[in-house]
């Protein structure tokens, strides 16, 4: 490990993003990310394996902290309000980045069909351990499923609306919203 | 185009689908599934871009029938009944489908990251093709986009069951059934 660098892995995203939305992410180099960020090349492979992870890296927290949140849920709580506790866990880990390093994050996946397709299976596997927790906890098939897909619906369109600014509240606010709404959508005609 | 074969297209299928399962999608080539069919690799090209559209040629078909029966459903239907229409539209054209065959397109798709994330990206552009048609029919966001993706979770899930032999009963009754399902776990505690 070289010299001590404060928060070098930060300045390594924010570049990242910067330099995805400037000139595209295929068009960018991890050399440009370390340059962009005043670092070097090795210190950027000391902290993501490659460009795509960038934005990639925080998705084995937060399908930890999901899926603990469900598994700790209420006793009395059903499927869909287990997984709220999940989503709810998601805003508090995800309401702490900044919006505008979200929104760009967002554009740049959108934009992107490998991307997106990647960040798709990401979502899913979420979804699968999400259904997991919930079957421990004793809800059946396709009930456990369901609840599973649906809360990760939730989180998807949530997200997308608070990272492409549709949405001005918190994200907590408008996960809740989303639950909400997507409970009145099952209820209606 | 060369002389008249009857059928082609369905014994290239499956052909395809026999190899992938025999040997992995990877190690399957197009010669092999055109000799496998009796056919000409020429013949293979005709009908399909490569070996992995042989597994989603039929997405396309499927997603215009899904918005249409959106689009047409009764004027009073609220968002999820009007997606239900499009589910019993893709219950309708699926269920034609030999079981045997979906059930090994299910299998190989679940083997392979890759095929995985492209069967799911293509559920998510029905998703957004569905959500595109209810906001037609006057339906708000964020309502729309989370009718049409818990709609097209509701086929993945039943795809999934009826496919994987979880569920002996037609595809359309697999389908109904998660959607009453669904509208129970949203109306749950």
């Amino acid at each position: 490990m070289g010299r001590w660098e404060p928060d070098s892995r930060g300045r390594l995203q924010e570049a990242a993003l910067a330099l995805y939305a400037e000139r595209g992410f295929d068009q960018t180099t991890a050399a440009q990310i370390a340059a962009r960020a005043g670092l070097t090349e090795r210190t950027f492979f000391r902290h993501f394996a490659d460009k795509r992870e960038v934005l990639f890296a925080g998705s084995g927290l937060l399908q930890e902290r999901i899926v603990a949140a469900v598994a700790a849920a209420p006793a009395g709580d059903g499927p869909l309000a287990a997984v709220t506790c999940g989503l709810d866990a998601a805003a508090t880990l995800l309401g702490e980045a900044r919006r505008d390093l979200a929104r760009q994050r967002h554009a740049v996946i959108a934009a992107n069909p490998e991307l997106r397709e990647r960040e798709l299976a990401k979502i899913a596997d979420y979804a699968a351990a999400v259904a997991a927790a919930l079957r421990a906890r004793g809800v059946a098939e396709p009930s456990a499923s369901l609840a599973a897909d649906a809360g990760m619906t939730v989180l998807r369109v949530a997200l997308e609306r608070w990272a492409g600014e549709a949405d001005d509240r918190p994200l907590a606010d408008v996960m809740r919203a989303a639950v909400a709404e997507l409970r009145s959508v099952a209820a209606g005609p």
